[in-house]
């Protein structure tokens, strides 16, 4: 690819995060803009990184006994209005198909903006016994919703996500199976994206279109906004009641099943670059990483230094590990500009004086710093660096993120609170008026309830609060 | 999930075969009809085995040098409109998005038919210089083609493929890159749907929209009848020309690239259906079946069965077969004949009497031949079995195929060779008028050019045969 300027300065982290996000993105090559307003290309080295959640997630998907399938992309509109919260949350966003085939259609089709109305009617199709259930469906699919405001990864009009789709016989699984899940992107969230988050339920006003309660996992970024990185819904039996998702039970009596939806998207992209990018570029956990250590020669033309970074090389692919030998004609200097901008988490020097004591230059991206490791039982030390790397970042994370939750007990206090970029609790007395008013007061919105803590008061009325809330700036 | 009635008649494979497909593809759970017209709900039995044929291609791909990438859906119309060929081609079967976010669109968008355009737009904005040649992007989408007529898998108004889009530097380089994957194609579709295909090139009038020359692979399938199981396209300058995909060459000068593009698609589900099927329903090779063996325990109440059946199983998942041990309260003949229907490659049947003796019994589904083997290193003879079964299903297939092409000298003898279920070899002057003809008189259809074959004359007006091309009716 053609060389660019990899010196050229990216926006200052702490004074222009919006900008430096975009520089970023753009000059690692992970995205570009698609020829249509608010769309993205998702570039190989981003594609790379999805293909990687899609592993750890595909593979915790089917240990939990789902099964992937694949539902069309376009809803008739008619399926939308059955569920009265649905329509209203998602129909103002949709992008329709009125023509096709070179004629006008009959009824214009929605291009998926979530399919819990697709799955529902072909569940009412192939549920008919108790022994049928529980169904437990996933798809990775694309969707599309059409937004005012887009930024690659964050908020795009078409993005890839995953939706997990379940039916039960009983209201306890539904929700045991909505809690599992939250927990799998949870336990996924820590372990491979190298991300703490906090994970509780939605409020009223921030949960699901048609859901009867949502649960989230929130993650705090570097800039102390909150990124909602994946959800899960209790969906009770609204859906199956629209659709009519019914099954002759045990007892010889026909019943409306109880349903569960869950979703992460290319999102988790955003929220990996956000949450460890830091003023050099990117610094992607090794788990995820598309290329987990590069190899860069020093003083190449030196006798021994390629064959021993081919055999290096070689002899790390066996072991499993991604790695890439950097054979350019850039400068060390250049090499190792770019590939710390691309977020590698090993760089490998080798060069001939340290090759002479047997000795190569290890350097950590999540640390930058560098050391002197042997050669021999180098493979070894990469392993476990790696492992060190992928923990360390988790809890150089938990740190950040630990510092900067806060409690507030007025108005006041959540405003210095997020402008000061944390994340605030505060008590809450449970009415959509007062969660209303910190929003238009502090641009700040009720992310999760904080499981376990309770408040005194509500930080808006002063009344008896009924919950304790984790406010915060969010994308 | 429900019991269906396993035992009910699926339509004569002999008699009816489209009706046999029908109720196989249904019977199985491979597919459903989605709500809109023309659409398909792949449901889990069926998208497993497209998560096999994608694992197996998308190693090859990358073997190959081919990175992933995701493009956008939406496509702005005036993107068809710079290949004249492209939008003769295509424009009648795109799905037009008119509306989105509540409003009216200023430009018309189409959902993407094969995205050429879309790559075509972004290669002229990431090319520069010689040093970024070859880019060699591939993308695993959903796509729309808007079909009057349509059939589960081999014709559905949207489908799932792969599109991989090339640009080099020069012809010799594009020209080598589109044979290169037209051979990888071969050799998955021989060695892993173990479907024996003949590969060519393609005539004027059966190429794709805005190529220079396709190339395609023809699949027999047990009707006799032909179907398209890919093609790998050599664009030469067209869409470069249309997108404006200039690098600055060596010579300092600013020269256009040389594009290809190459797919296939959930269409090879349905091959390999009509490839192997037979009247008990589903033969599926093992490479991409998605149970490879199934236990059934006979008498399970008897002492020891369920014992060795949950040993067996657990061998045989570490020694990574996909297997799956059935203990429904089904019979036994029930669970022989679901089994067989769904194409599960073996079957291992446990019972007291032969535990005694230390023995299972093991079925082929291809043969349909049973015998007895020793439970001592029965995961060595499963594993050997797998390999067998896998390579004898494209020895069969290939038999078949080979004992049905046939030749013919004139339009007479096109026309008995594929009533009779043949592909027919015959002389072509080359010109369009006698192309058309032959397609009038026989619903036979140009497949591919015959490599390395020649003729006399023309089978349809006697003049002198520049080509030998092979006839078939086709899906």
């Amino acid at each position: 690819m053609a060389k660019e300027n990899f010196v050229e300065q990216i926006a200052d982290i702490e004074k222009d995060f919006p900008q430096w996000y975009t520089d970023v993105v753009k000059k690692t090559k992970l995205v570009d803009y698609g020829p249509v307003k608010g769309t993205m290309v998702i570039r190989p080295y981003g594609y790379a990184i999805w293909e990687n959640i899609q592993r750890e997630l595909d593979k915790r998907f089917k240990e939990t006994g789902h099964e992937n399938a694949y539902f069309p992309l376009l809803i008739p509109m008619s399926f939308f209005t059955k569920e009265a919260e649905h329509v209203e949350g998602f129909a103002p966003e949709v992008a329709v198909v009125t023509h096709a085939g070179g004629e006008e259609l009959a009824e214009p089709l929605a291009i998926r903006p979530t399919s819990e109305t697709v799955f529902g009617n072909m569940y009412s199709k192939w549920l008919q016994s108790y022994r049928d259930l529980p169904i437990m469906i996933n798809q990775w699919a694309n969707v599309m919703r059409w937004e005012k405001t887009t930024r690659p990864f964050l908020r795009t009009s078409e993005f890839l996500w995953q939706e997990g789709h379940t039916c039960h016989a009983t209201e306890e699984e539904a929700l045991e199976e909505t809690m599992k899940m939250l927990g799998v992107y949870k336990e996924f969230a820590e372990n491979c994206l190298a991300i703490p988050v906090l994970t509780g339920k939605k409020t009223e006003k921030e949960k699901f279109a048609g859901a009867v309660a949502t649960f989230g996992m929130e993650a705090m970024m570097k800039d102390g906004k909150s990124l909602q990185a994946g959800t899960s819904h209790y969906l009770g039996q609204n859906f199956s009641k629209a659709f009519e998702i019914k099954f002759l039970d045990k007892d010889g009596v026909q019943k409306h099943a109880y349903t569960t939806s869950w979703g992460v998207s290319t999102r988790l992209i955003g929220a990996l670059i956000m949450a460890h990018g830091d003023q050099r570029g990117l610094v992607i956990p090794p788990v995820v990483a598309p290329t987990q250590a590069v190899i860069v020669p020093i003083a190449a033309k030196k006798g021994g230094v390629m064959e021993a970074c081919y055999q290096l090389k070689s002899d790390l692919q066996k072991a499993g590990v991604r790695v890439v030998l950097d054979e350019t004609d850039n400068s060390p200097g250049w090499k190792f500009n770019e590939w710390e901008m691309k977020g590698v988490p090993l760089r490998i020097e080798v060069g001939p004086r340290d090759l002479e004591q047997g000795k190569v230059v290890i350097f950590r991206r999540d640390t930058c710093v560098k050391d002197f490791y042997a050669l021999d039982g180098v493979i070894e030390t990469v392993k476990e660096l790696l492992q060190a790397v992928q923990k360390d970042m988790l809890e150089a994370a938990r740190v950040r993120r630990d510092e900067r939750i806060v409690y507030a007990n007025d108005m006041s206090g959540i405003l210095a609170g997020v402008e000061g970029g944390n994340f605030v609790k505060a008590g809450w007395c449970g009415c959509r008026e007062c969660e209303d008013k910190i929003k238009a007061e502090t641009a700040a919105t009720a992310r999760v309830y904080a499981e376990g803590e309770t408040a005194e008061t509500c930080a808006v009325c002063g009344n008896k609060a009924k919950h304790m809330i984790i406010y915060a700036r969010a994308y």
